[in-house]
């Protein structure tokens, strides 16, 4: 269910056909997934939102695939099945290996459970740690 | 503030003091860093946890500073200070830059936007992200 | 899939019946939404959580459809799609237009990109923000 | 830093007070820990919060040290230092070992790991889960 | 402690210090806190922010004390202390009185509680919540 | 949805298969849920979990029972379902009644609002929660 219908590309209006244009020319794909066609009902929250990711995204020091992997951590510590589904196909999709993603998953898991004993106790940042 | 006193060395266990060594070997340093010093209390949870941590961050097929980068983003996702001050100084030490470590802070901030779009509008996974 | 069984109207305790009857009441609707027939398993919770909400998002001095809007809020930070479901419908209820709506959701994509910054940065609070 | 001063005896409402004074007679203890103090501010809600807590957390079927443990669990989860802290000071106070503590710590270690795992992979549930 | 440096004035590049121009402008106020001058250290990402924070905290139809009343909701659910009193504060200065405060926080309690009963419960979405 | 396939008996690797008969004969029932089945891509992290979880949710000083109640308030914080639901049966398979299920419900219910209005209000730790 969403809260919103999605739009089809005739719903569009000439705003959110201009982002959908940018989106297909930037992935060279026609395909467009369903969290655009949730968005499309507000231009102006949909182009900010696309250029942003494609900032982020982009071409950077970091590759693609490991891009994909820290929004693969980010998306299931926020419990987003459909940002996990979409963000895992997308970095198998620039290269992740099966053996990359079990690490990813594994390192995910391990974290979450350091995070909360780190949290349950209450332990101090050592100063050590400190930035100067 | 912490819910247990951080232990010294000289208050540790003999199960501890095992782990203790292993950490100051494994890493080839004398420091102990706080989350160890206060999960001493519990010898078999703190051998089980040093043991994970090892062979989920030890040699595998991310570079040691994506894993570190994964575990800072899971970190701050948990809001967990003490994790992402620690695991950021990780990472530093293992080579990150600090034009990746922008990325890495950057993909964070876009995903966390993004995962919460989604979950407001309920998008629907797209059939095309289904594993067959 | 749920933990309990709905109950339906037949299968109400006298205690929970009378909540039912003051839900039905106070919103002038015959209506009663799925979580009240899974939380009347339990009459003591279902009539606290009731007269709760009932004094929470009764009338005040804000608006209610402001009142529901930080309900949606709260609801897509917690990740639960049945809360983002209703309290959408029920501000819509209760004059939020769609572009409200749009602003509501940008607001809190917006948010949670600033506050995984924020907490990402570990960035201390400005003395300006004291409360004297 | 705080949102709010923290209301000492003096600056009471006279419904405020009413609440304190049940609250030190419920608990048999002159002391009145600050987040009562905070939310006094608000007399209406700091007496509908002190009631709710009264009932959930008064006799029942659970013993009292149990019900602080799951209050624990899910303060770590929230991320919230003072509940943490408060709800482990009360737990032992109610007989709450430090052996057991340690099993409660280590369990939501654990749980957070296997959470995480469980939404990375987006597994389904079983079945044999269902309820009827 | 934060995980970089705050730049002062001096240390900011010329794209930083466009932005904090920008800043001061807008809000017609020397004072720049903390968040920005912990950002300015990758003055891409803080330019991004800040003109999609000033897009979606702009002029809309929404008012923009309500506004910061949803930002102040999802801070607290992220649990960023930070972003709590910094949109705290901004709310005050925006004309959010202290009794519409009082109820803000009322609600994001309210909403926690049934937010985390339903999920408790896994309580299915009604039909009557469907969009068409 | 998944974003792995899970595995039949017939799809596993030797070391798979190995910790499968061992979660069978701990158990002592043929059923594999379908966590096991997705984590079986990865024979090392299903090994370290399963001896994990074998060892923390074990014999030890708090009843089955009630460390099934803790993971079950973890998950629900968490906002996981997969999880709710297999912990949920897995305590009332443990001798949880329904009248304790009840109380565990209500006080994550209840922890979860205090927890976020002592977020909301940003209340310091009283000093009589220090462990010295």
């Amino acid at each position: 269910m969403a809260t919103v219908r999605l739009l089809t590309d005739e719903d569009l209006s000439p705003e959110a056909n201009a982002v959908f244009a940018d989106i297909r020319a930037t992935r060279k794909s026609d395909f467009i997934n369903n969290f655009w066609r949730a968005l499309a009902h507000d231009p102006v929250t949909l182009k900010r939102t696309w250029e942003s990711v494609k900032e982020v995204m982009g071409p950077g020091v970091l590759e693609p695939k490991v891009k994909e992997m820290i929004y693969i951590a980010v998306s299931i510590a926020h419990a987003c099945p459909y940002c996990i589904h979409s963000h895992t196909a997308n970095a198998r999709a620039k290269g992740m290996s099966e053996e990359e993603y079990r690490e990813v998953v594994a390192i995910v898991g391990m974290a979450s459970e350091t995070n909360r004993l780190v949290t349950a106790l209450g332990v101090p940042i050592d100063e050590e740690y400190e930035v100067r």
